[in-house]
């Protein structure tokens, strides 16, 4: 019988993106969000708090809700991905959430995971620490009260380790190597992993502890059969990572614009890898009370590097590229190498995409389509979260 | 000058000894509390929620509202303390109360303290998250955007480090020893300590985290000088710690119930020695972006010995006292040592004082005053946070 795999977060990009892998690789996938970011947090808002922030994203062309979009899924596919909307914030919920659906797996995407966004205002920050850590909480009290039995795969960063890394080879599969976390957002991702730790330890349960990298790439095979299927992608400062930003400027003729000194590295991998891992990440359960902890990247690579291949990529589209240095909003060490341990998605077997070959092939092609549509606004709004900028 | 001191949480056991103490040594001192503890967390309340828990706690005495004993405290001592109610929730609150108050030191008492409490329901364990981690960031959002000199005294717990301790020695001063904590407050407090160790490496502040033991003792020299400045002493299930718990039982002529082999061992420290550290710790401030981390316990004893001390004292007033062994709620290994590093605060300056000395000089007498008082019925709830029952 197929595994039963719960995807929560299913309207974001990672979480939409796996719903739609999984699903065609035969598990049977429900899908959840509460569609918090679409509602308020897309116009950088709060629940139940009116920011004074009010500039707001747009993505670059129209994505339905998940639920929605499930439909064209099944016409397309013939697979039925059932949706349920949950608020996670709630222990009541997420326990009638797991009682409903009685997964053998749980992939947890369902959390605030900007750390710019984390650092516009105290209240961001108060709303990311909220929304993270309550979310992944609740998740391991239903799991040890309903059935320890179920795997949580939980979604964690690179980053908990510091932009500015440890002299040593980060680890992988520790649980105890040094957390150097440089904002709310990845402050909460280690208090998370805190949570794992010992709930898992005291309840017997199974926990998957994925230490993301920088994810990009627009396109899985699943959300390229369909128009309706397209997968979310943000360019601006707060929600697009340096990729996007980049493929962005350079697709409307501005110049790539490098924080500092663009030697800060930055462990990173393709969405099409991203969502293989989810699959090998299941397909391997941890036995009872053990937290396996695995680093989610394929390469290592400096902003300077990725605005290389980023012009590279478009150069070849017939797109001239220029590149800029610029004010760095992050407090961070902008000339450092990044050493980490991260072979072991590779022996359980994923085969890899490189940066190079996802730009030039999926990403910058896909994207010329709707180079008109390109906002130059949203490419310079990053400073609103400004790290150095404090004032009461 | 004298030192400008703002305590946190002063309507509570530590935080009231501590702010009478440090007002007593000539330090200009602030005293902040919700009073969320007594308006709803003694009837094992929320809020916002309403709690299936009928039962209730009660203090051994009365204990006036902070506010109100300050005006007690000023008569006997001459000396003021000024008062300001403030929901540390709220980073409007904890923003406005720094720039009112201009403290040189903040000391941060004001934590669902109880591990017990935070194990009651999900709910309980949620309330405990968020008023843990949300009042500990909104201060060090604060501190960072007002300024950052001001040091933050932050009461952390050797608990940290778990009930079954590592085999090796617990280091004093090392941010990244590993964390095992064994219950929601736990969790919360190894939380707190990394938005510590953040906050003060990216905003260059001051930070003192302080992993107190289990305090006992129930008067200072402050506390002992009128009646109405008595401190709140807890023996029920869930705010009793066990030497209190003991104390209690041994009054009324109940056994002294150890939870499992009782050979469990436990970091402790007298209220006097732990408001002595208060004072040390402020007059020792870390350099900006230090964060210092001392192991505040005097001694270790297992559960099994401290019965016999408290049985030792009790006897000393021709009191008899039997012990028994019985079913342990917690989760824990019965059997072990504690190799915990705690040299530090002798270092600059303290003199500790014994559980012996306490229990027989202090303690034991004083309670002996209250002893009809005491409520049977609150000694024998403490199964009501069991760690192993769990249900859905």
């Amino acid at each position: 019988m197929a595994l039963k795999v719960l995807v929560l977060g299913a309207d974001g990009y990672c979480g939409w993106a796996a719903a739609l892998y999984l699903s065609a690789r035969g598990f049977d996938v429900v899908a959840s969000d509460n569609y918090v970011r679409r509602d308020t947090w897309d116009r950088y808002q709060l629940r139940g708090y009116t920011s004074h922030i009010a500039q707001g994203n747009e993505p670059l062309y129209p994505v339905r809700p998940a639920h929605e979009r499930l439909v064209t899924w099944q016409r397309v596919s013939g697979r039925q991905v059932h949706f349920i909307r949950a608020e996670l914030e709630s222990y009541e919920q997420v326990q009638a959430l797991l009682e409903e659906t009685g997964p053998d797996a749980v992939v947890h995407f369902a959390e605030q995971r900007s750390a710019p966004f984390s650092n516009l205002s105290p209240q961001h920050a108060l709303e990311t620490l909220k929304n993270n850590t309550f979310s992944t909480y609740n998740l391991l009290e239903a799991i040890s009260r309903i059935d320890p039995e179920i795997h949580l795969v939980k979604l964690g960063t690179m980053g908990e380790y510091g932009y500015t890394p440890h002299e040593d080879f980060i680890e992988e599969g520790s649980i105890d190597f040094p957390k150097r976390p440089a904002s709310p957002y990845h402050m909460t991702k280690c208090m998370d992993s805190i949570a794992l730790e010992m709930m898992r330890r005291i309840y017997r349960l199974r926990v998957t502890d994925l230490h993301q990298g920088v994810v990009y790439g627009i396109s899985t095979e699943e959300t390229a059969m369909h128009p309706d299927l397209h997968n979310r992608f943000d360019y601006d400062g707060i929600w697009g990572t340096v990729i996007n930003r980049f493929s962005a400027q350079a697709l409307v003729g501005e110049p790539l614009t490098i924080y500092g000194a663009g030697g800060q590295s930055r462990g990173i991998i393709s969405l099409q890898d991203a969502v293989r891992c989810i699959e090998l990440a299941i397909l391997h359960p941890p036995a009872p009370g053990d937290m396996v902890v695995r680093n989610q990247i394929t390469e290592i690579r400096s902003v300077q590097e990725i605005a290389l291949h980023v012009a590279a990529a478009c150069e070849r589209l017939g797109v001239q590229v220029e590149t800029r240095y610029c004010y760095n909003p992050r407090l961070e060490n902008e000339n450092h190498g990044l050493k980490v341990h991260f072979g072991g998605f590779v022996k359980i077997g994923l085969e890899p995409h490189s940066l190079e070959e996802t730009l030039a092939k999926s990403d910058l092609p896909f994207l010329m389509q709707f180079r008109n549509a390109i906002r130059p606004d949203l490419l310079s709004n990053q400073t609103i979260a400004d790290w150095r900028k404090r004032h009461a």
